[in-house]
């Protein structure tokens, strides 16, 4: 007998990228940063007395969310820190979407978005992106007409990487009568010349939540951390209701201080991504393969029709070879490759792997 | 403007107990471990390479999924690892209770039920617990009548400590049409003597649910870490669909498998508690505050009527001296002290201070 809700029997889980065993894999699936946590962060661990696990963490994090409300000239009311981006994506979900009620979302993004609506027993409205991946222009007119009292965004767009503007992100605000979240998970690599911040909308919206993630920038995926900003009004329910009590460790609250103290090293990191970033996209760009422009820590690269692969073949070809990436099987994305930034040497396997299975390189020009 | 769902709106967050930031508080109010986790749980933890954290965790924490199955003699896929006991209380509310149909309790139980049936827009069916904390008879029925799909109950009950037998266990089982999660979050501390042990019953019970947690037993409540077992149809959907994907960072994984790699520290702290409470019952009688048998870690000590100070004033004095102990302020709970075992001599000084606060004790048998 089937004991669970019947939305819950009729739902798909979510599929998470492969996290393979072996440490030789070169992986560039699920958008890890390629470089190591800071100095500060192994020293805050090392730090930490197995003895103060024995009682309960601090229950909101306050610490943390101090710094981190610091960091974006807030109020410590204005931040909840959460068990990774996904807590405060489902915390977001729980909090303001009533079940039935429509989740505002846009095609393809990331696959989670419509799983958490499932569990919420919500529908989805997802809008397709243009050919450019922006959104329709009357994106917020079709979220407001369904319904949706709240939409989530992921900016830099994953997988295209695309960055949508802070006033962009602002007209997206005043036009949505719901909460619009903005998943910042790969904020952290855009540019900093674009001079692009968020989170001073905060004061003129308090329709707008502001999601960040240690997991890429931090490159603390395996601790799970992240944050979200916004106004207390919306951060206050979550904080004082609905998220787990107790949600974050005493571990997780030390080492994501460290990190943040330490913004040093983690600066650095976004700086080779970026440079890394740039040049693998020429790299690919001259295989035949073209990105679309990404301000994230991955590219989507376009696999041409005539090529000697498919992008699905490409991708099990490359498998073999212990190169990972990600490739979703669906009408829109089914000829591309999401391809996380790697260390240059990482980079380098890649290129030649593609090389080797593609065929000849155009000359240079 | 509000946006929050307005069964949010409406609704109370948990309360939890005061964690006190200066380290010489006597904190018997929150029921953690007296002692600290094992040697083994340190020396894992200073085996961490922080590197490691750069990647995500396994993600559906396999390995220590597979250890916990094979300590109950089960399968691996009886299993779910969660992030502390309350997110196992979350996930069995979100998978097998449907908004506006009855979540089964008992009262008075832990806080946190009603809280979460809540968030879920779900209302509470609460039958009341005897004088002598059994359940009423026709406690299973009730529950069916009202069409309640969960069922949760602590056990040894908090905050009584009350043990229900396993037979009782698998009557209550059998009786109830939906699920039975039996709260085991202080069954470390059951005498052995007993010869309590309700696993054996998944294997006639396809509605029972089990959950343990790390916070007390194993002294690591900082870490948020926790369990369920029961038959793979409800563990199933938990794992693959409502619990967040990566739900368990890859630190706690480690020393989570550490800390039942040395269980004989573990037991030893067990063995101390249920001496310390033991000891500490009886002298609580000879002061006239009464305790219920309790195989917990926590005495609920009944304050006369005729003593010096109500309950809430001994709670109250007792802080001001630095001792934490739990107070709730409800009809039934309203004259008594919940009070978690510490190290003896912790114990003497809440014991000494009561003996300050109320008078003198009577002239010993």
């Amino acid at each position: 007998m089937a004991y669970e809700r019947s939305n819950i029997r009729r739902m798909a889980g979510y599929t998470w990228g492969e996290q393979p065993e072996e440490p030789g894999a070169c992986k560039l699936n699920t958008n890890e940063n390629p470089y190591p946590p800071a100095p500060g962060v192994a020293a805050a661990l090392a730090g930490i007395d197995v003895a103060d696990l024995r009682v309960y963490p601090q229950p909101t994090a306050a610490p943390l969310r101090a710094k981190i409300a610091e960091r974006h000239s807030l109020a410590k009311e204005n931040a909840i820190v959460t068990h990774g981006g996904d807590e405060a994506l489902r915390l977001a979900i729980t909090t303001f979407v009533e079940p039935g009620s429509p989740l505002g979302c846009a095609n393809p993004s990331y696959s989670l978005y419509p799983v958490l609506a499932a569990i919420q027993n919500a529908p989805v409205l997802a809008a397709e992106y243009g050919e450019d991946w922006t959104l329709p222009v009357d994106f917020a007119q079709r979220a407001n007409a369904a319904g949706a009292r709240l939409t989530c965004l992921v900016n830099p767009h994953a997988p295209s990487g695309r960055l949508m503007g802070a006033d962009d992100c602002a007209r997206l605000a005043t036009e949505l009568d719901g909460v619009l979240l903005l998943d910042e998970a790969y904020a952290d690599f855009i540019d900093p010349a674009l001079g692009y911040d968020s989170a001073p909308l905060l004061r003129a919206h308090d329709n707008l939540l502001i999601l960040r993630s240690f997991s890429k920038g931090y490159s603390l995926a395996g601790l799970r951390l992240g944050y979200l900003i916004g106004h207390e009004g919306l951060i206050g329910p979550m904080l004082t209701k609905t998220r787990d009590s107790y949600n974050i460790d005493a571990i997780s609250q030390r080492l994501g201080l460290a990190a943040l103290d330490d913004q040093g090293h983690a600066r650095d990191t976004w700086r080779r991504v970026r440079a890394q970033r740039s040049q693998l996209k020429d790299e690919l760009a001259r295989r035949g393969l073209a990105c679309p422009p990404s301000q994230a820590n991955f590219l989507l690269a376009q696999v041409p029709p005539n090529a000697r692969l498919s992008a699905r073949a490409l991708h099990e070809a490359l498998k073999a070879q212990g190169i990972l990436v990600r490739h979703f099987d669906t009408p829109r994305l089914g000829d591309a490759l999401r391809i996380s930034i790697g260390t240059p040497a990482q980079n380098r396997r890649l290129l030649a792997a593609i090389d080797d299975l593609l065929g000849d390189v155009p000359a240079a020009r």
